[in-house]
């Protein structure tokens, strides 16, 4: 369920009051510690004792190791079943903290409340937690759904730009892949900030959850959401390992840009519509410069993506604005094609 | 769904001829590598790749360090969402690949082959996975179920005397709590071999499946399969923390006999059953020496149990053969004299 948080809190603490929880831990990172904690609890209104969870901030932080730390940190707090574990911060912290929850003693409840426009949008809803492993995503991970999701917008006022466009790139895809009328809504903006951005989350949030409601375990339509994030995925990853710490949604533009190319190559969209996206996300994002990665390592991570099996590498293409298709298998030389394609209009 | 191979594994390979998986992992420790598996691959029919992990043996193998060297074993052999793997060995190889299995790539399907009389009725049914953190038994895992278990009790010849001792310990429990009858027919056995347990195992299996399957997330009858675990849990992890590698079972046989004394005490069985009960269970097992552990070790153990919400130590309890009851609180007085009743008992 997806709540948008009043000034109060109060259908947070309305939600602690109908429920008995033994303690109350709050994973929070190092930066929502500092901006969005005291928020949280100056409205927290619980007699449950709480504890603050801290870990490091980053993607690179959210490795087996702090996993276990965290697990090892619950256990000497001796936290039972009936424990609840709040979910503060970005992406990073919700998958984490999900999976952290979903697996110790085999599951304990936990809510999230999402702080950056990504983790809003996308990371905190549709029940996918994870660490990242060897430098790919997410590899290692449960699928456990958070009691609730509790969004707070004004925390979007803390954050800097860079984060909200990295967010929006996820709320560009949920336009794309399944509401042509999201993303003309969208592409109407101007500049991104939080406060044009605010009045379109909700249902940016709804569309995701619908998708995902629709195809819990990824079977077929909730495959739609990885539109974009098969190339961008295999960029990501190459520039983690590279310590070019860029975020996820300026991975997520690239890769939809690279994949809305595909979608024309494939015979999906025309050419026209798919220069239409690729002009429309490349005035909020800035380009990548992938010219240094060699294109057997960006094949080596498209092969190991967890959506392929049977050693094929499997898209989720336009078929239209507000339409997408799943399990596509695209040629080696179109890909090649949709990479170089990228390449050519960066510049770099 | 629970199947009692034949001698040429003919429903197992059905089952892998039915279903297309892209590899086959076969998830050993050096003993099941070297003698079982040799019987799983001479009766194998398949044209699908197989690969075999190996690790230690032993429950202190069963970690998360373990458990990363599998995913990023899996990760370098590029195993997709197809992949299949195969727990062949005892509840340690079944707990932590089935564990390794439902979190990589956040699932993929596997099966468990168990090769102990210990996981044949125990650890293989009920689709619970998990590692051991800081001494604590299964502190993180998953809910998750094999596709099958395929049981080859042929394999229970392979195993030294004291191996089928520990499983029995499960044997007479699902006795105990649910089938006066199965527990009738086992405490006839004079001495415990291979051959006088076997027609007896599909039943203790089917026990079990039955409780599971009534209660899948364990909030009401299935905990009643935690009769004589939660000291015997505790005791294991005190042996485990000083290096005293004692059986499962044989913690297991420990915790029946204080708990069926508890039970006496808490006024639900009488004190002529539960001396029958001890007296039948002392007869297959020898007493563990816990005159060195210290009180309150037991007691922040038996606290820090994943059966315990809001720190009271919950305890299932016969009320008689045949017959349990769950969530049962005891006072303290109560667990110590039913720890100094054992010692006693035991004469160490």
């Amino acid at each position: 369920m997806i709540t948008i948080l009043d000034q109060d809190f109060s259908q947070l603490n309305q939600f602690l009051s109908e429920r008995t929880f033994s303690k109350i831990f709050i994973l929070v990172d190092e930066n929502t510690h500092e901006y969005c904690l005291p928020i949280l609890l100056g409205n927290l209104e619980t007699e449950t004792a709480i504890e603050i969870l801290e870990v490091e901030p980053g993607e690179e932080m959210k490795n087996i190791q702090t996993a276990n730390q965290l697990w090892e940190i619950l256990t000497e707090m001796q936290a039972d079943r009936k424990a609840l574990m709040i979910n503060l911060g970005g992406g990073v912290i919700t998958d984490m903290g999900g999976f952290v929850a979903s697996t110790y003693k085999r599951g304990i409840q936990f809510i999230n409340i999402p702080t950056t426009l990504l983790s809003i949008c996308d990371a905190s809803i549709g029940g996918k937690t994870g660490i990242d492993l060897m430098n790919y995503k997410n590899m290692v991970g449960t699928f456990a759904f958070p009691e609730q999701i509790f969004a707070y917008p004004r925390f979007l006022d803390t954050l800097p730009a860079k984060e909200l466009k990295s967010g929006f790139a996820e709320m560009l895809k949920h336009g794309l892949i399944a509401d042509k009328k999201h993303w003309d809504d969208l592409i109407l903006l101007q500049h991104l900030d939080a406060v044009g951005i605010e009045p379109y989350i909700k249902q940016s949030m709804e569309i995701k959850q619908e998708v995902v409601h629709g195809d819990f375990h990824e079977k077929n339509v909730r495959k739609t959401l990885n539109f974009g994030h098969t190339i961008g995925h295999a960029i990501e990853s190459l520039c983690l390992s590279t310590g070019n710490l860029i975020l996820h949604g300026e991975a997520v533009a690239m890769g939809m840009i690279c994949e809305a190319h595909l979608s024309y190559l494939e015979g999906l969209i025309s050419e026209e519509d798919s220069e239409l996206i690729i002009e429309q996300i490349a005035r909020y994002f800035c380009y990548i410069d992938i010219t240094d990665f060699k294109e057997e390592d960006i094949f080596s991570l498209l092969l190991n993506d967890k959506k392929n099996a049977d050693a094929k590498i499997n898209f989720s293409l336009l078929n239209g604005i507000g339409s997408c298709v799943f399990d596509q298998q695209c040629t080696t030389e179109n890909i090649q094609k949709s990479l170089n394609y990228y390449k050519k209009l960066s510049g770099f």
